[in-house]
Order: C-alpha cells, then structure tokens, then sequence
C-alpha cells in the first residue's frame, strides 16, 4: 500500500425504528446484536481489524449514544471517538473525522464506514477496502458499489463507466431510488450498483472537495481545525457543530466531486434494513430464525427475537416475526415487516402510548 | 330465607397456568382481570353482596397468594383470610370453612363458590344461589348445575333426575370428563349439566358427610375446631393441614352424599379456561378483543393481550392470541390457545428458562 495512513471513520450516529421493539429511541440498530453476541458496531469495528490498526480508527457518534458505544468498542481510545452535540447527516461527521485524521497524520485516507450494516464476507470487504485505499491515495474518492441481487426500489444507486483497472470502475453518477420499473432495469442493464454509503478519500481531497462545493461547512471546520486534540476541542465543537449545514456526503461532495470512482462489490452486503432480513442472515433452530430464549411449538419459518431477559414462545405459526423486548411485543407477517413504522407512528402520535417508542 | 346465615367459601387457593404468561407462578388466574378492571376474585366477592354479608365471606387461599389477596379486598376482614399452609385440594379448604362458619354462628349454610370463574349475568346467579341456599337450610347439599351449550370434553357432567319442585332437581350422580361422542349424546339428551364446582350445604350436613366418608379428614378438623378464633389458630393449622389427605369435595363429598341436588344454571358462566375464551367475553376494539395497550394494524379477529406496563403491536395479523406480561410472550392461533401447556412444559423441563414460568 501507499505512504498514505489509513483512519478509519466508523458512522455511528444513526438513529431509527425499523426493528422496533428492539431498536428504539436511544438503542439504534447498530447497537444490536442481530447474528450472534456482535453488535453490528463491534462487527464494523473488527472488519476495520486489516485495514486500519485501532489508534487510528474514529468513531463518530452522538452524546446519547457515547457510553453505549465505549462500553461496547473496548479497543476504542477514548480520543477516537468524536461526539456530534447534535447530528448533522454524513458530510459535516466525515468533515470532522478528516480534521482530525488530518491532526494526527500527513495526508492520511480515510475509510469511512456505516455502522449498521452486515458484510457476510468481510475477507472480500478487507480486499477490496485496500484497493480502494490504494486507489483514494492517488486522489480520486473511492466507493465500494454493491452488486445488485434484486430489483430494489429502497437504495440509490450508482452509474458505472469505464474500466480504469483492476476492480475499479468510473463513477458517472448517483441515482435516486427508482420506481419498481426503473429497478428492473438497473437490474438488467448491469451497469448500476447499491450505494452503501462505504467511501474512501483523502482527507486533503474531502476538504478541498467541501471547500469548493460546501463553503458554510468548510468555514465551520477550519474553525475547528486548530482545537482538535486540544483541551479546547469539546467547546469549540458545542459551540461550532450545530451551525453546520445539515448534508450528507453523496448529494453534497460525491455527486459533484472532481474524480470518483466505484469499486463493484460481491460480499454479501445487506443493510438490515427491516426484520425479515433475518430470514436470509439469522441463526436457524428448528426451522425458525431465533434470537435469545425462544419456545418454539409446531412452529415453522418464523423470525423470533427474544431480546435480554425476554422470552417468545410461538405455538402453532408460520411466517411471523415476533420480537419482544422491554415489555414491548410486535407481531407481523414477514412480508409486512417494513410496515413496522406504521407502529411507530401511532406509538409517536399517541400520548399515551409514546413511552413505549 | 331460612333462619340459618349463610357464610360464603370462596376458594382462592388455585393455581394455574392456563393463561401463561399472564397466568404464573404465584399469579394464578383469579387475580387476573381479563374483562374490565376487575380480577375474577374480586368478580366473585361482589357477587356474593345480595347473598352473604361481608363479614361472613370466607376466602381461602396460600399462604403465598394471601399478600395479594387482602390487597384485592378490601372489603375483606383479616380473620375471613385463611391461608392453607400448602394446598391440599377442595375438600379440606371446605372442611375448613365449614368449621370457621361454625364457631360464628348456629347451623350455618356455606356457599361455596371457585373464584377464577366468570359470570355473566350475576342476577341470575343470586337469584339461584338465594334458592340453593333455601334448600340446603333443609337438608339437601346443592349445587348449580351449568345448562350445557356445546359438546364439551374438557368438563365434568352432573346427571339430573326428578324434579323436586322450583328449579330443583335430584342429583343422581357426577360423570368424569367425556369423550367428544359422549359429550354430544349428553348434550342431546338434555339431561347432563356441567359440573362448575358451586357447592351449598349447611356446615354441620358437610361436616356430617366428611365424618362419614373420610374419616382421616374429619379427625383432623376436630382437631383444629376448638383452636379456630383463638391464638391457637394459626400454630395449629401449620400442624395439622399438611397432614390431611388431598381430594376434592367433588369426588371426595358429594358423589356419596345422602341427599344430592342440583338446580340447572343459565347465566352466562365460562370457566375462563383458556385464552380463546375472551373471543366471547373480551373487550372489543377495533375488530379484535383487546386488554391493555395494544396497537393493532390491519389486524382482526385476533386476542391481544398486554399486561401492565406493557404493549403489544399487531400489524396484518388474524385469528390470533399474542399476550405478554413481564416480557413473556405468547403467539399461537386462537384455536391452539389449549397448547400453552406445552409451552409451560418447555419452561418446567429447561433449565435456562424455567425463570420464565
């Protein structure tokens, strides 16, 4: 690899309900352990393991969820870990982690990562970040594109161009989340993947980037630049942090950057984004998807989340999703498990019912 | 009504997980209030107003349940509350009774009611209960027969005979839980009721009755006759109830009694046997029998069932029964409510999860 040092900038700031009970106000996704006793965070950490050792990697999240995440990363120096006073979307997080790479080393790539998503084959994911790490400390801003398997309406998508070498390919674009039709046909044409959101850049390339096209946030950063690992960096950062502009990197640096790349991606990638993807991911026991402790009675081809100190116990059913935790019980069909919001929004506009979020 | 006071027996002492998770270990079913605010215990208390004076209601229970059942009744005089030291089926609890009613007053008549069943229409049980109470001042030991509405298996039968005047008839015998072919030529027949173990008798006729049948049973409560209303009491509770057999008043009484009668019951009852039983006597909201926070998305026909400081939320789901309660949940098709025992089973057999009985 290149003279370039890596850092890692692992997003973990995201909130979200989509598997409610389990992910709640205050207990996002990444914080759960859906496959095993890992959070998806700690898992998130440990794929960073070849790429980037431990010192170098940031964790960016928000002052609610700062102890969970310590509690969880053991291996996190408590420097690494930036604490947003309030969230800001992705451009104004990676804006910092820059910063900071850009303190503690000369020119340094950074690898930025969600938190919350599920790689099945991290080996591939450790191949490719070090090419897109060699790729980004050429210049370019580097993405890891994810080869689509279906037609997904739910994920944007990026256009592909050229070969420009081994794995890489030119980026021609970002495009929204098409309609059923449209999917198809990125589907068959061959030439669109996911965007997951995994981004390799240098830190100098990012903050010219977001002088040119950010100016307000670019402002804000410089103003922070010289507080960084200084005792002055928490105040300055209460202070700066919550006149940022609200972006996220796609639509306000990548979309436009000089020179982007995608690396197309076949690692088993899935964004968990509702319960049924346990169905593809989940841990089996007799015929249905568990988690914790779970009764299963003449029961087949259901998803069962008992979380910590809660039990499920399904007799007779087929194709459900039963999650319980803290007292809190869904029930759905797993071909309804996205509608899990619709639960949401009752819970959010009832008052009586809104200590159960 | 005859010059002899009635005294109400109301036994508590059940267990029971029919009703699981609701229904548990040391929360058995008639402290659970299915239909209303109210527990079936209290349900039975109230319904003993017309007929028998506070003072004079009886309630035996365990010494485990009695914290929570002085807390449910108010009403309830301290030394009306008496705990069997362990459980040792109907038979000694109204023996007990009986001994009770008859140190406060001159040949009372007991009526002895279960406390985790349901009634319907509690005139109507006053008004039957009024009459038993008439004949068993007389003699006879009475007790309300349940006019049949299905063929059911799960219950025992109480063959009438003649009719010995106002709603009175002979009772020639009690038939134990039938197959399904039986149980429907006893519907047809017209001649069988169910069995719901509501019993009215002087003190002195049971009391004559338990001399005559068990006599182990009888030496016992002479034994602790002279000890009831004084200090004494309890000491020699503790010592000699543990002792007496274990049998129920049903097989153990009545079958041999001298003079038997039944008077046939309209009115509504349900032995609240199991979850499916609130499709007939449970609230309503929303197409689906609801207790509790619930929210319900295009769901119907369901039972869902949330505890205190619980919730259930039920999105496109039918026909089912899905109750929680302290982090336990159930979810099976209404018609598999029977099958919470296997669950149970489940519980008692495994180690790590008996925690959840």
């Amino acid at each position: 690899m290149s003279n370039h040092p890596v850092f890692g900038a692992i997003l973990a700031g995201g909130g979200g309900t989509r598997f409610w009970p389990v992910s709640r106000k205050g207990r996002p996704k990444q914080l759960l352990s859906f496959f095993g006793t890992q959070s998806l965070l700690e898992r998130t950490w440990d794929r960073l393991e070849s790429l980037v050792p431990a010192e170098n990697r940031l964790v960016i999240t928000t002052a609610e969820l700062a102890a969970q995440v310590s509690a969880v990363l053991k291996d996190l120096p408590a420097n690494n870990l930036l604490c947003e006073p309030v969230g800001r979307n992705t451009a104004p997080a990676i804006g910092l982690a820059a910063l900071v790479a850009s303190a503690r080393a000369t020119t340094p790539v950074l690898a930025v990562v969600p938190s919350d998503h599920f790689i099945a084959n991290p080996t591939e994911f450790s191949r490719l970040a070090g090419r897109a790490c060699e790729v980004a400390a050429s210049g370019p801003i580097a993405t890891l594109g994810i080869v689509p398997t279906r037609p997904e309406t739910g994920y944007g998508y990026l256009r592909m161009g050229a070969e420009l070498g081994s794995d890489v390919r030119e980026l021609l674009g970002f495009v929204e989340k098409p309609n059923a039709e449209r999917a198809l046909r990125y589907l068959l044409d061959g030439g669109y993947l996911w965007n997951a959101g995994i981004f390799f850049m240098r830190a100098d390339v990012l903050l010219s980037e977001v002088r040119n096209q950010l100016p307000e946030l670019h402002q804000g950063l410089m103003a922070l630049a010289p507080t960084v690992d200084t005792p002055r960096f928490s105040a300055a950062l209460a202070e700066i942090y919550p006149e940022l502009p609200s972006i996220s990197v796609d639509y306000g640096v990548m979309e436009r950057a000089a020179h982007a790349v995608v690396l197309p991606a076949d690692m088993g990638w899935s964004d968990v984004g509702s319960w049924s993807v346990l169905d593809e991911l989940g841990q089996s026991k007799e015929d249905n998807k568990v988690h914790g402790s779970v009764v299963a009675v003449d029961s087949s081809a259901n998803i069962l989340y008992a979380d910590e100190g809660a039990v499920v116990a399904a007799v007779g059913v087929e194709g459900l999703v039963v999650a319980v935790s803290q007292n809190r019980v869904l029930v759905c069909p797993k071909g309804r498990a996205q509608d899990v919001r619709r639960v949401v929004d009752v819970l959010t506009q009832d008052e009586a019912l809104s200590r159960f979020l």
